[in-house]
Protein backbone atom coordinates (compact mmCIF):
# COMPACT_ATOMS: atom_id res chain seq x y z
CA UNK A 1 0.00 0.00 0.00
CA UNK A 2 1.79 3.26 -0.77
CA UNK A 3 -0.45 5.84 1.32
CA UNK A 4 -1.29 6.32 4.62
CA UNK A 5 -4.59 5.78 5.75
CA UNK A 6 -6.15 9.49 6.17
CA UNK A 7 -7.40 9.35 9.93
CA UNK A 8 -9.34 12.19 12.30
CA UNK A 9 -5.51 13.10 13.63
CA UNK A 10 -3.73 13.24 9.91
CA UNK A 11 -6.14 14.42 7.95
CA UNK A 12 -5.61 18.40 6.56
CA UNK A 13 -8.53 19.94 6.81
CA UNK A 14 -7.44 23.57 6.36
CA UNK A 15 -6.53 24.06 2.65
CA UNK A 16 -6.75 20.26 1.74
CA UNK A 17 -5.24 20.44 -1.54
CA UNK A 18 -2.09 20.58 0.09
CA UNK A 19 -2.18 17.36 1.99
CA UNK A 20 -0.35 14.56 0.88
CA UNK A 21 -0.39 11.02 2.27
CA UNK A 22 1.71 9.17 -0.46
CA UNK A 23 4.63 7.05 1.82
CA UNK A 24 7.22 7.90 -0.47
CA UNK A 25 6.55 11.92 -0.72
CA UNK A 26 6.40 11.25 3.00
CA UNK A 27 9.48 9.77 3.44
CA UNK A 28 11.11 12.33 1.07
CA UNK A 29 10.96 15.18 3.29
CA UNK A 30 11.95 12.73 6.01
CA UNK A 31 14.82 11.93 4.60
CA UNK A 32 15.81 15.50 3.61
CA UNK A 33 14.90 17.33 7.43
CA UNK A 34 18.07 17.32 9.21
CA UNK A 35 15.93 18.20 12.30
CA UNK A 36 12.21 17.10 14.04
CA UNK A 37 10.57 17.76 16.91
CA UNK A 38 8.86 15.54 18.87
CA UNK A 39 5.89 16.22 20.95
CA UNK A 40 5.29 14.20 24.27
CA UNK A 41 2.68 14.54 27.19
CA UNK A 42 3.25 14.50 30.44
CA UNK A 43 0.61 15.38 32.99
CA UNK A 44 -1.41 17.20 29.94
CA UNK A 45 1.63 19.57 29.57
CA UNK A 46 2.81 19.46 26.09
CA UNK A 47 6.49 19.07 25.38
CA UNK A 48 8.53 18.87 22.70
CA UNK A 49 12.74 18.04 21.98
CA UNK A 50 14.03 18.99 18.75
CA UNK A 51 16.60 16.33 17.63
CA UNK A 52 18.24 14.97 14.56
CA UNK A 53 17.18 11.64 13.05
CA UNK A 54 17.03 9.65 10.21
CA UNK A 55 14.11 7.08 8.46
CA UNK A 56 14.66 3.35 7.84
CA UNK A 57 11.22 2.10 6.09
CA UNK A 58 8.61 2.83 7.88
CA UNK A 59 10.55 3.80 10.96
CA UNK A 60 11.84 6.77 12.99
CA UNK A 61 15.38 6.40 14.83
CA UNK A 62 16.30 9.19 17.41
CA UNK A 63 19.33 8.65 19.45
CA UNK A 64 20.92 10.11 22.43
CA UNK A 65 22.91 9.17 25.85
CA UNK A 66 20.68 6.71 28.74
CA UNK A 67 21.56 9.63 31.02
CA UNK A 68 18.70 11.69 28.92
CA UNK A 69 15.52 12.13 31.03
CA UNK A 70 12.84 13.08 27.61
CA UNK A 71 14.04 9.72 26.02
CA UNK A 72 14.52 7.60 29.75
CA UNK A 73 10.50 8.96 30.14
CA UNK A 74 9.45 8.82 26.07
CA UNK A 75 10.78 4.80 26.83
CA UNK A 76 9.80 3.65 30.27
CA UNK A 77 6.19 5.54 29.72
CA UNK A 78 5.84 4.30 26.19
CA UNK A 79 4.16 7.91 26.01
CA UNK A 80 2.29 8.39 22.23
CA UNK A 81 4.51 10.86 20.27
CA UNK A 82 3.75 13.88 17.75
CA UNK A 83 6.78 13.65 15.44
CA UNK A 84 7.28 16.91 12.63
CA UNK A 85 9.90 17.92 10.11
CA UNK A 86 9.32 21.14 8.06
CA UNK A 87 11.01 22.25 4.95
CA UNK A 88 11.31 25.77 3.68
CA UNK A 89 10.97 26.11 0.46
CA UNK A 90 10.21 29.54 -0.68
CA UNK A 91 9.40 33.15 0.16
CA UNK A 92 6.07 33.62 -1.97
CA UNK A 93 5.57 37.24 -1.99
CA UNK A 94 2.46 38.01 -2.85
CA UNK A 95 0.48 41.84 -4.26
CA UNK A 96 -1.16 41.78 -1.15
CA UNK A 97 -0.26 41.18 2.32
CA UNK A 98 -3.03 38.56 2.74
CA UNK A 99 -1.71 36.22 0.00
CA UNK A 100 1.39 36.05 1.02
CA UNK A 101 2.69 32.58 1.85
CA UNK A 102 5.21 29.51 2.33
CA UNK A 103 6.66 26.97 0.00
CA UNK A 104 7.44 24.28 2.50
CA UNK A 105 7.02 20.45 3.16
CA UNK A 106 6.04 19.70 6.27
CA UNK A 107 5.23 16.08 7.56
CA UNK A 108 3.48 15.16 11.27
CA UNK A 109 3.22 12.05 12.16
CA UNK A 110 2.11 9.64 15.07
CA UNK A 111 3.80 7.09 16.77
CA UNK A 112 4.85 5.42 20.25
CA UNK A 113 8.29 4.71 21.52
CA UNK A 114 10.28 1.46 20.80
CA UNK A 115 13.82 0.73 22.59
CA UNK A 116 16.07 -0.64 20.22
CA UNK A 117 18.42 -3.72 21.73
CA UNK A 118 18.96 -5.31 18.34
CA UNK A 119 22.77 -4.87 17.62
CA UNK A 120 22.02 -5.45 13.59
CA UNK A 121 19.53 -2.49 13.95
CA UNK A 122 21.15 -0.26 16.12
CA UNK A 123 24.28 -0.51 14.33
CA UNK A 124 22.47 0.47 10.82
CA UNK A 125 20.46 2.82 12.33
CA UNK A 126 23.54 5.09 13.69
CA UNK A 127 25.39 4.21 10.45
CA UNK A 128 22.15 5.46 8.53
CA UNK A 129 21.75 8.48 10.76
CA UNK A 130 25.75 9.54 10.68
CA UNK A 131 25.67 9.53 6.35
CA UNK A 132 22.38 11.75 6.24
CA UNK A 133 24.10 13.98 8.30
CA UNK A 134 27.15 13.89 6.23
CA UNK A 135 27.04 11.48 3.34
CA UNK A 136 29.54 9.19 3.09
CA UNK A 137 31.22 10.09 6.79
CA UNK A 138 30.47 6.45 8.36
CA UNK A 139 32.96 4.78 6.90
CA UNK A 140 35.95 7.30 7.63
CA UNK A 141 35.51 7.50 11.16
CA UNK A 142 36.22 5.78 14.11
CA UNK A 143 33.23 3.60 15.00
CA UNK A 144 31.88 3.09 18.75
CA UNK A 145 33.72 0.51 21.26
CA UNK A 146 31.42 -1.48 23.60
CA UNK A 147 31.36 1.29 26.31
CA UNK A 148 30.07 3.84 23.57
CA UNK A 149 27.54 1.60 22.55
CA UNK A 150 26.27 0.58 26.21
CA UNK A 151 26.07 4.71 26.65
CA UNK A 152 23.98 5.27 23.76
CA UNK A 153 20.26 4.96 23.60
CA UNK A 154 18.07 4.53 20.32
CA UNK A 155 14.99 4.25 20.03
CA UNK A 156 12.46 4.06 17.00
CA UNK A 157 9.30 4.92 16.12
CA UNK A 158 6.93 3.01 13.76
CA UNK A 159 5.37 5.64 11.73
CA UNK A 160 2.18 4.85 12.65
CA UNK A 161 -0.25 7.29 10.87
CA UNK A 162 1.15 10.36 8.84
CA UNK A 163 0.34 13.17 6.41
CA UNK A 164 2.25 16.03 4.55
CA UNK A 165 1.55 19.47 3.76
CA UNK A 166 3.29 21.02 0.80
CA UNK A 167 2.66 24.45 -1.01
CA UNK A 168 4.80 24.92 -4.31
CA UNK A 169 4.35 27.74 -6.71
CA UNK A 170 3.73 31.36 -7.42
CA UNK A 171 1.58 33.43 -5.36
CA UNK A 172 -2.38 33.37 -5.92
CA UNK A 173 -3.38 37.11 -5.77
CA UNK A 174 -7.07 38.13 -6.55
CA UNK A 175 -7.83 39.16 -9.62
CA UNK A 176 -8.28 42.76 -9.39
CA UNK A 177 -4.53 42.91 -7.79
CA UNK A 178 -2.84 41.48 -10.38
CA UNK A 179 -2.77 44.92 -12.41
CA UNK A 180 -1.49 46.55 -9.38
CA UNK A 181 2.86 47.95 -9.93
CA UNK A 182 3.58 45.49 -6.72
CA UNK A 183 6.48 42.77 -7.93
CA UNK A 184 5.30 39.16 -6.87
CA UNK A 185 7.06 36.38 -7.30
CA UNK A 186 9.10 33.80 -5.10
CA UNK A 187 12.40 34.03 -3.11
CA UNK A 188 13.69 30.69 -3.03
CA UNK A 189 15.09 29.52 0.50
CA UNK A 190 18.19 27.15 0.33
CA UNK A 191 19.47 25.18 3.51
CA UNK A 192 23.01 25.00 2.11
CA UNK A 193 26.48 23.32 3.37
CA UNK A 194 29.43 25.31 2.66
CA UNK A 195 32.77 24.78 2.69
CA UNK A 196 34.19 22.76 5.88
CA UNK A 197 36.63 24.43 7.97
CA UNK A 198 39.12 22.60 9.94
CA UNK A 199 39.29 21.72 13.89
CA UNK A 200 42.63 23.87 14.83
CA UNK A 201 43.35 20.17 16.41
CA UNK A 202 43.50 18.58 13.34
CA UNK A 203 46.50 16.40 12.74
CA UNK A 204 49.04 17.24 10.92
CA UNK A 205 48.60 16.00 6.83
CA UNK A 206 45.14 14.93 7.17
CA UNK A 207 43.22 15.73 4.01
CA UNK A 208 39.92 16.95 3.46
CA UNK A 209 37.88 14.16 2.38
CA UNK A 210 36.47 13.84 -0.83
CA UNK A 211 32.71 13.85 0.15
CA UNK A 212 33.31 17.12 1.81
CA UNK A 213 34.98 19.18 -1.05
CA UNK B 1 15.35 40.97 34.52
CA UNK B 2 17.33 39.86 31.48
CA UNK B 3 17.06 36.06 32.45
CA UNK B 4 14.28 33.73 32.15
CA UNK B 5 13.81 32.20 35.91
CA UNK B 6 14.74 28.21 35.73
CA UNK B 7 11.95 26.22 35.94
CA UNK B 8 10.95 22.41 36.34
CA UNK B 9 9.91 22.59 32.70
CA UNK B 10 12.78 24.39 30.99
CA UNK B 11 16.09 23.23 33.26
CA UNK B 12 18.74 21.86 30.96
CA UNK B 13 19.58 18.74 32.60
CA UNK B 14 21.05 17.20 29.54
CA UNK B 15 24.43 19.06 29.07
CA UNK B 16 23.41 21.84 31.22
CA UNK B 17 26.46 23.85 29.96
CA UNK B 18 24.61 24.17 26.78
CA UNK B 19 21.59 25.94 28.21
CA UNK B 20 20.80 29.24 27.87
CA UNK B 21 18.33 31.63 30.07
CA UNK B 22 19.44 35.32 28.88
CA UNK B 23 15.96 37.00 27.43
CA UNK B 24 18.25 38.56 24.78
CA UNK B 25 19.74 35.98 23.27
CA UNK B 26 16.33 33.77 23.38
CA UNK B 27 14.60 36.64 21.76
CA UNK B 28 17.51 36.34 18.68
CA UNK B 29 16.79 32.73 18.21
CA UNK B 30 13.10 33.21 18.03
CA UNK B 31 13.82 36.19 15.64
CA UNK B 32 15.98 34.32 13.19
CA UNK B 33 13.97 31.53 12.94
CA UNK B 34 11.65 31.52 10.69
CA UNK B 35 9.37 27.99 11.27
CA UNK B 36 8.40 27.18 14.80
CA UNK B 37 6.44 24.22 16.18
CA UNK B 38 3.69 24.78 18.44
CA UNK B 39 2.68 21.17 20.43
CA UNK B 40 -1.06 20.97 22.60
CA UNK B 41 -2.49 18.16 23.73
CA UNK B 42 -5.98 16.99 23.31
CA UNK B 43 -7.52 14.06 25.31
CA UNK B 44 -3.38 12.95 26.30
CA UNK B 45 -2.91 13.14 22.80
CA UNK B 46 0.21 14.96 21.77
CA UNK B 47 -0.48 17.44 18.62
CA UNK B 48 2.01 19.77 16.84
CA UNK B 49 1.60 22.30 13.66
CA UNK B 50 4.33 24.09 11.85
CA UNK B 51 3.75 27.56 11.60
CA UNK B 52 5.21 31.05 11.05
CA UNK B 53 5.75 33.49 13.53
CA UNK B 54 7.46 36.77 14.87
CA UNK B 55 7.94 38.39 18.07
CA UNK B 56 7.49 41.44 19.48
CA UNK B 57 8.10 42.01 23.04
CA UNK B 58 7.66 39.18 25.47
CA UNK B 59 5.35 37.38 23.07
CA UNK B 60 4.71 35.15 20.33
CA UNK B 61 1.89 35.99 17.47
CA UNK B 62 0.54 33.49 14.89
CA UNK B 63 -1.77 34.00 12.77
CA UNK B 64 -4.02 32.27 10.09
CA UNK B 65 -7.85 32.01 9.22
CA UNK B 66 -10.33 32.02 11.43
CA UNK B 67 -11.55 28.68 9.70
CA UNK B 68 -8.47 27.17 11.07
CA UNK B 69 -9.61 24.10 13.43
CA UNK B 70 -6.56 23.93 15.33
CA UNK B 71 -5.77 27.86 15.53
CA UNK B 72 -9.85 28.14 17.18
CA UNK B 73 -9.04 24.54 19.13
CA UNK B 74 -6.19 26.47 21.14
CA UNK B 75 -7.90 29.82 21.22
CA UNK B 76 -10.98 28.38 22.29
CA UNK B 77 -10.10 25.88 25.04
CA UNK B 78 -7.05 28.11 26.39
CA UNK B 79 -4.80 24.81 25.89
CA UNK B 80 -1.21 24.73 27.30
CA UNK B 81 0.89 25.07 24.40
CA UNK B 82 4.90 24.14 24.17
CA UNK B 83 6.36 26.11 21.15
CA UNK B 84 9.88 25.07 19.87
CA UNK B 85 12.08 26.87 17.09
CA UNK B 86 15.68 25.76 15.93
CA UNK B 87 18.89 26.62 14.20
CA UNK B 88 21.33 24.46 12.62
CA UNK B 89 24.37 26.31 12.37
CA UNK B 90 26.82 22.76 11.23
CA UNK B 91 27.67 19.60 11.25
CA UNK B 92 30.35 18.82 14.08
CA UNK B 93 32.42 16.13 12.34
CA UNK B 94 34.29 14.03 15.05
CA UNK B 95 37.20 11.67 14.68
CA UNK B 96 35.01 9.24 16.21
CA UNK B 97 31.17 8.63 15.33
CA UNK B 98 29.93 8.40 19.32
CA UNK B 99 30.89 12.28 19.53
CA UNK B 100 29.69 13.80 16.12
CA UNK B 101 27.61 16.59 16.73
CA UNK B 102 25.59 18.87 15.44
CA UNK B 103 26.09 23.02 15.89
CA UNK B 104 22.51 24.48 16.85
CA UNK B 105 20.34 27.33 18.77
CA UNK B 106 16.91 25.98 19.88
CA UNK B 107 14.48 27.30 21.96
CA UNK B 108 12.01 25.81 23.61
CA UNK B 109 9.24 28.06 25.19
CA UNK B 110 5.61 27.40 27.18
CA UNK B 111 2.39 29.67 27.09
CA UNK B 112 -1.19 29.95 26.72
CA UNK B 113 -2.74 31.27 23.75
CA UNK B 114 -4.32 34.66 23.81
CA UNK B 115 -6.70 36.08 21.09
CA UNK B 116 -5.73 39.20 20.12
CA UNK B 117 -8.62 41.67 18.69
CA UNK B 118 -6.78 45.31 19.26
CA UNK B 119 -6.52 46.35 15.76
CA UNK B 120 -3.09 48.40 16.86
CA UNK B 121 -1.34 45.13 17.78
CA UNK B 122 -2.92 43.14 15.02
CA UNK B 123 -1.52 45.27 12.62
CA UNK B 124 1.89 45.33 14.42
CA UNK B 125 1.91 41.48 14.63
CA UNK B 126 1.26 41.37 10.76
CA UNK B 127 3.57 44.22 10.03
CA UNK B 128 6.21 42.50 12.15
CA UNK B 129 5.89 39.15 10.49
CA UNK B 130 6.01 40.28 6.99
CA UNK B 131 8.78 42.26 7.02
CA UNK B 132 10.92 39.32 9.01
CA UNK B 133 10.06 36.61 6.22
CA UNK B 134 10.61 39.24 4.02
CA UNK B 135 12.86 42.56 5.52
CA UNK B 136 11.45 45.71 3.37
CA UNK B 137 8.00 43.82 2.21
CA UNK B 138 5.58 45.46 4.20
CA UNK B 139 5.66 48.94 2.69
CA UNK B 140 5.68 47.62 -0.62
CA UNK B 141 1.96 45.65 -0.59
CA UNK B 142 -1.72 46.00 -0.67
CA UNK B 143 -2.69 46.20 2.95
CA UNK B 144 -5.26 44.08 4.59
CA UNK B 145 -8.81 45.17 3.66
CA UNK B 146 -11.28 45.34 6.19
CA UNK B 147 -12.96 41.65 4.87
CA UNK B 148 -9.35 39.98 5.06
CA UNK B 149 -8.67 41.50 8.54
CA UNK B 150 -11.75 39.76 9.77
CA UNK B 151 -10.93 36.74 7.89
CA UNK B 152 -7.33 36.42 10.06
CA UNK B 153 -6.97 35.45 12.84
CA UNK B 154 -4.01 36.25 15.11
CA UNK B 155 -3.01 34.28 18.55
CA UNK B 156 -0.33 36.16 20.70
CA UNK B 157 1.68 33.89 23.65
CA UNK B 158 3.21 35.47 26.16
CA UNK B 159 6.65 33.73 26.97
CA UNK B 160 6.03 32.42 30.21
CA UNK B 161 8.96 30.09 30.81
CA UNK B 162 11.55 29.78 28.35
CA UNK B 163 15.33 28.37 27.83
CA UNK B 164 17.00 27.50 24.99
CA UNK B 165 20.13 25.11 24.23
CA UNK B 166 23.19 25.91 22.24
CA UNK B 167 26.29 24.14 21.03
CA UNK B 168 29.19 25.62 18.84
CA UNK B 169 32.92 25.40 18.25
CA UNK B 170 34.80 22.21 16.62
CA UNK B 171 34.37 18.66 17.68
CA UNK B 172 35.29 17.60 21.27
CA UNK B 173 37.09 13.79 20.67
CA UNK B 174 38.73 11.23 23.34
CA UNK B 175 42.04 12.60 23.93
CA UNK B 176 43.92 9.08 22.32
CA UNK B 177 41.36 10.25 19.44
CA UNK B 178 43.43 13.48 18.34
CA UNK B 179 45.95 11.24 16.69
CA UNK B 180 44.32 8.78 14.34
CA UNK B 181 44.76 9.95 10.89
CA UNK B 182 41.01 11.03 10.35
CA UNK B 183 39.27 14.63 9.15
CA UNK B 184 37.62 16.03 11.90
CA UNK B 185 36.37 20.00 11.93
CA UNK B 186 32.46 21.52 10.78
CA UNK B 187 30.69 21.57 7.78
CA UNK B 188 28.56 25.25 7.82
CA UNK B 189 25.32 25.07 7.39
CA UNK B 190 22.94 28.12 6.37
CA UNK B 191 19.70 29.38 5.07
CA UNK B 192 20.35 30.92 2.51
CA UNK B 193 17.76 33.26 0.19
CA UNK B 194 18.48 33.16 -3.55
CA UNK B 195 17.58 35.02 -6.27
CA UNK B 196 13.82 36.21 -6.47
CA UNK B 197 11.54 34.18 -9.59
CA UNK B 198 9.39 36.60 -11.01
CA UNK B 199 5.54 35.48 -11.14
CA UNK B 200 4.56 34.82 -14.41
CA UNK B 201 1.99 37.11 -14.21
CA UNK B 202 4.16 39.67 -13.38
CA UNK B 203 2.72 43.25 -14.69
CA UNK B 204 5.06 43.99 -17.48
CA UNK B 205 7.86 46.90 -16.11
CA UNK B 206 7.51 46.26 -12.27
CA UNK B 207 11.03 46.10 -11.09
CA UNK B 208 12.34 43.46 -8.21
CA UNK B 209 12.70 45.54 -5.14
CA UNK B 210 15.90 46.66 -3.91
CA UNK B 211 15.19 45.03 -1.07
CA UNK B 212 15.48 41.60 -3.00
CA UNK B 213 18.58 42.61 -4.76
Amino acid sequence: MSTFPITSKTEITRLPKRGVYDKEAIYAILDEALVCTIAFTVDSQPFQIPTGFCRIGNKLYIHGSVGSFYMRELQQKKLPVCISATLLDGMVLARSAFHHSVNYRSVVLFSEPELISDKHELYTALEVFTNKMCPGRWNDVRKPTEGEWKATMVLGFDIREASAKVRTGSPKDDEEDYDLDIWAGVQPLKLERKIAIADPALKAGVPLPAYLV
